[in-house]
């Protein structure tokens, strides 16, 4: 047994693949900040969604009026379903591309760039920033999947 | 070829992954369960979306009339969208925690909590429990989501 | 470390890990090519939901009018979620499937039909073709990510 483990977790010891488990845990932490940004906008705006949720504010018209949509809520809200549209693909393509055998520099490249897109998109979107800021973080992150998703085509092609 | 196949499905016999897969496999099976109580509550409640989903019950304003929201079904649909946010990042930061070598009782301990948490999350969302129910379940969940982040990053640390 | 280098990525020298990474790589950037769908309606259609999206279209009220919601906007939105609902599992499932030791054309069956299923539903859904066309493709794709899952359970089973 201990020599299977021993060779089952030697992913973790290829360094393109510490620096895939490295991104992704950052930018899923990343993602996963963006529930408690909402649960903050949702708390000091006072705006809920679910009536279970308003229910220490008292009882009955004065609690249903916290049952309302909050333009900063939203705007988090987008940006998180942004963050899965997006992230998602990276996690998933970036996997098979840590697999597929790059330069680790090459790998450092795409991870480095798609991390830094996606926390300048949060940004963006928060603060936010006038376009084309947002939109071109955008399509940096979505460029650097798509190339990594060639690499991983162009190596492991078998339809 | 056998034996390569052999060897790159070893990460299956291994016990930390194995555990893994089972609790990875649950978790997904029961967001994909939201799509079919998203489906019944779309159906008895006659609330769709899509102008070609009540075709079947007749044309033109009668048809119409079932183009409307439900409370039941948005309800649904939040718990859905929830699962995605929380079981996106523990299938993701939990793969490359199973890789990095954890004793398998503390990635037992982690994955049983998981899990429970969603299953709780899930009854609270749609019964509904009162708050902090459904709050508190969600908080297990993002920790262990968390914690499992914590050993992966100080295992692989590569930026 | 070059020995471990080669020896981590074997798992690409894997037929059926190979199958899975090219069907894995298509469905995630037939997922993304949502977002530019998304972005093709929005423009054509002038439809916004940042006030920052609308700021090259005027000034003040001139651009308040591109702040609204467009039936194809929303559709495409639509098929995008669902995308994130049903790939999602895929991905996750999948992998663990493709590690569990299947047969190569047992494992193409299901990438197969999955894959066709998923193009099939984003077709019927944007067209849009009658009902059950989008039903049906839908639930095709869901039952391939349920017996892979089964696989995946009977295979790697520690609770």
């Amino acid at each position: 047994r201990r020599g299977k483990m021993a060779k089952s977790t030697q992913l973790i010891d290829n360094e393109v693949f510490r620096a895939y488990a490295t991104y992704t845990a950052i930018v899923l932490l990343k993602m996963m900040l963006m529930s408690l940004i909402t649960a903050y906008f949702r708390i000091t705006r006072k705006a809920f969604v679910n009536p279970e949720d308003t229910a220490s504010f008292g009882k009955g018209e004065s609690a249903k009026k916290f049952l309302r949509t909050d333009p900063d809520v939203e705007r988090v809200r987008r940006g998180h379903l942004n963050d899965l549209e997006n992230i998602v693909p990276f996690v998933g393509i970036g996997l098979l591309y840590a697999l597929s055998g790059p330069e680790l520099s090459t790998a450092l490249l795409h991870f480095r760039i798609f991390t830094g897109a996606r926390i300048f998109h949060t940004f963006a979107y928060l603060i936010p920033l006038p376009q084309p800021g947002r939109g071109l973080s955008w399509a940096v992150g979505y460029s650097v999947t798509f190339s990594m998703a060639y690499k991983v085509l162009k190596t492991a092609w078998l339809l």
